[in-house]
This record gives C-alpha cells, sequence and structure tokens, in this order.
C-alpha cells in the first residue's frame, strides 16, 4: 500500500502548515476543514460518508493492518494519504503518540432548511453555549438518543475545534446538525410544527410533567447565563429540573441529558 | 484588613512551592492539602466547614470588598493568609488571572464507615473511573440531586485534583463521598442494605424499570473498560440504557446524570 502514500518529513511543508492551522477557529473557516484524530474516528468519518481531503499517518503506524486498509480505502475515496515521522505527527496532533492516525475532513453541515423534519421529531436547540468538551458530549448524548438533530443557536462555539470533536466521540459523523441566528431558528420551528421545551431555573412545570411526546426542540442556554428573557418568552414550556442539594445547577451537558432521556422515556423509548 | 496579610513575592519561597506542589497528585499526598480557585469557591469550602491551610490573594483581588471580608473570615478561621504579586498568584493558579484567589483546604473526606447511611438513601458507586472531569461533574450532579454521598471504588482518579475539584463547582465541599476497595464497598453496602444498580451494556433491565426506589446505589464502571465480570456478578440488577444511534455509549457522566435522574424520579423528587 506504500504506493499511495507521500512522505513528508519537513515542518515547513504547506500542508503540514495547513493541518497545524486547523486547530485554530481562524484555519479552520479559511479552508473549511476539520481535524479528527485516531484510526477509528476517521473510519468513521469515511463510513458516514463525509468528504476525507487528507489522511495522515506517523511512520509507526503506517505499517499496522487496520491503517493500511484505511490509507487504501481513503486513497480511494479521494484523499491525499501522507505519512510523515512520529514526530511530525505529534507535532500535528499536539500529542506525543506515535501512532498517530489524523485525518482532515470538509465540514459537512447541512443548512437549517437542508434538516430532514421527520414526524413527532425530537430536537436538541443550544442557544450560545461555550464550552467545546459541552457541545461534543451533547452531539453524543443525541446521537444516543436517536435524536433528529441539534439547532446551534446564535453564538455557539465550534462544532469542529478539535476538543468538540474528539468530546462527540464520532457523533460528529452521525448526528445532523446547524447553526442558525434565533430568527431563523424560531421561523424554522414555527413552519415545522415544533413545540420548545426549554430548561430554565425560571421554569414553572417539572421537566418530567411536560408532555415532550409531540415534535418538540429541548432548548438549552448558555453555561453561565442561561436564556435571554426575549427568548425565554418564545418558547412552549419552561422546563424546571429538581434540584435540591448545595449545587445552584447541573453542568449543561447533564442537564441536557436529564431532558434527553425524559423525553425518549416519555416516548416509550421508541 | 492588610494587617492580617503577610506578603511574599518570591518564587522560591517554601510555602509558594508547596502550594504550586498541589497541582500533582504526589504534593497533595505528601500534604493532606489540595487548591479550591477562585473567592467564590474559597467561601463555599468555609462555609460548608472545610478546614481552610492557607489563603492566597494577588495584589489585584487584595482591595475587592468580597476578597477583604474572605481573608477576615479565613484569619478568623485559623488559615494563613497571604498576599502575592498577580505573576506570583498566575504561576499558582496556572492561569493568567490577576483576580487570583487560591485556597489550599485539608483533605476531609471521610471514611465508609463515617458516613451516614439515611433511610432509603441513595447513592453512586464509581468504579475505577479515570477522567477527573467526569468525577467532578458526578459529584456536582449527585450533590443537586441531593444523594447521601459517592463512593469511589478500587483506583479512581482522585477528588482533590484541580480539574475535579473545578468541574464540582463547589460540590467537593458540599457531597459526602470517599474511597474504599471493592472488597469494602460490598461489605458496607451489604451492612447498610443497600441494593446495586448498575449501568451496563450487559444490562437486562431497562433503567426505568429497575425499581430503585428503595435504599440504592446506582453503580457506573470505568470510562473505556466498564465494570469487571465478578464485580457485575456481584451487583442486584443490570440496567441497560437505551441507545438507538451511531453512538457506542454515552458519556460516563452522561450515563450517571440519566441514572440518578430516573431515580429521583421514580421517588417523586422528594
Amino acid at each position: 500500500m506504500s504506493s499511495e502514500l507521500e512522505t513528508i518529513s519537513s515542518t515547513g511543508n504547506p500542508l503540514v502548515k495547513m493541518l497545524r492551522s486547523l486547530e485554530r477557529k481562524k484555519g479552520r473557516a479559511e479552508t473549511g476543514l476539520f481535524l479528527a484524530e485516531g484510526a477509528r474516528l476517521v473510519e468513521q468519518g469515511l463510513s458516514a460518508g463525509w468528504s476525507l481531503d487528507s489522511l495522515i499517518v506517523s511512520a509507526s503506524s503506517a505499517e499496522r493492518p487496520f491503517v493500511r486498509d484505511l490509507v487504501a480505502r481513503a486513497a480511494g475515496a479521494g484523499a491525499r494519504t501522507v505519512q510523515v515521522t512520529d514526530r511530525l505527527a505529534g507535532q500535528i496532533a499536539r500529542k506525543d503518540n506515535p501512532q498517530a492516525v489524523i485525518g482532515a475532513f470538509k465540514q459537512g453541515a447541512p443548512s437549517l432548511d437542508e434538516l430532514a423534519v421527520p414526524k413527532s421529531s425530537l430536537w436538541i436547540g443550544l442557544y450560545e453555549v461555550r464550552d467545546p468538551g459541552n457541545l461534543g458530549t451533547i452531539l453524543r448524548t443525541a446521537d444516543c438518543a436517536g435524536l433528529a438533530g441539534v439547532l446551534l443557536i446564535e453564538q455557539c462555539c465550534d462544532p469542529y475545534s478539535v476538543e468538540a470533536v474528539r468530546a462527540s466521540m464520532g457523533s460528529i459523523f452521525d448526528i445532523a446538525f446547524a447553526r442558525c441566528s434565533f430568527d431563523e431558528f424560531q421561523a424554522w420551528r414555527t413552519g415545522a410544527g415544533l413545540s420548545v421545551f426549554a430548561a430554565s431555573v425560571n421554569g414553572t412545570v417539572r421537566h418530567t410533567e411536560a408532555d415532550m411526546t409531540g415534535a418538540s426542540v429541548i432548548l438549552m442556554g448558555n453555561e453561565q447565563a442561561g436564556l435571554p428573557d426575549p427568548v425565554e418568552a418564545t418558547c412552549d414550556t419552561l422546563c424546571l429540573i429538581p434540584m435540591r442539594g448545595g449545587a445552584d445547577s447541573l453542568n449543561l451537558a447533564q442537564a441536557t441529558a436529564v431532558m434527553t432521556y425524559e423525553a425518549w422515556r416519555q416516548r416509550g423509548f421508541s
């Protein structure tokens, strides 16, 4: 398989520079690409039909059978396949792992209008969520619960950041998500007949008593500020998740999991 | 209040060296102390009755009224109170925050035998959990749900690490937790009449159909390996949390939140 592999050993190589730029939002915005680390994650992306721009494998990993197969498959799918020194792979992945395999995928999130809206579908809306670990974890939970998708409303953190991709554990490739303004979200959800259930400290209905069996969006606010009042005013139901200890609030991803699994429980897990 | 404050400006000062050692497990083990960052967190620790060894405030923060009050309160409680340069505070806190306030508390977790076991109490047991962010987040969730406590079984990550304390958002001071071997856990839970409900991919009962209204422990395994077979064999019920998307499993803290809020739902949130 080595015939399919270019070899690069210089940190000054333009491809290496480009890949390293993908750690930053600016680099991702300029190229439209993002990084997926690890052979298994790259395999998931290819299997889910995402477009792989380049595949980088370290010298130490290139001869592993799984990686050899992945290189052949990536080359067959039109990706540039490159072998680099272990040291260089560590620099691109920013960690000391001689087994490094790194894929640069094209950002493929659809626009809001392209999302399929099945009957009685369940969605998560995230309003100005800032922590990429939370975002990635929520994508993974939405995927586990088989949700229709996740809406990233207004200024959310970047789902294509290395930290969000890592926390998603591959769900970035599986679960539909789209970025939108709040006005776009409102128009879309109204047109699609979706009710909005927001988790809020101002909630008046316990989350287990809100009927989320119809077509619904679970709406979650920013980690610190929650949802702005004008946004809460547009919601159909403000749900209160019970708390009673010394803690003020659940972590955002935890609260999202509690809301999501309660809604799915109400639907009989079907 | 400045009369209560020593001033230190040298990185070579023994107190500064000791505080910096608390970033590592070895330093925490040798001193029996741990770091809490931020005036609010230190205030929570004092209010919860934890013993504060030293309080460090940066020059820029020392004149804030809230910090002045905190220094007076800490000195009154017998803590050493020290003002350092902003630069030095940043080095201790490992971040660039001129408002730094850092407390070094005595590790105060009780032993298993000292834990109070109220009637029909609900607990979380964590078996060899490795990620401090998960651990801190779970302490916070256990606190929100008013659980009796959290058991850290066998080789768990350190609840006193900076990352775990930070993720707990102060719940480290509120929720009871104890470290123990699995044998100790088994003897304790049998003596206390607690049933064990483990979340497992081998689960045979949907988690919403397991009756967790009696005195119970929700048992969660390691992030990668889950629970060993011999441990699962001792559990009363292996619960299966439904999944249906492309993801293999929920993040550990997410799964713990789902189990915890389901158990609390079954108890009518009382």
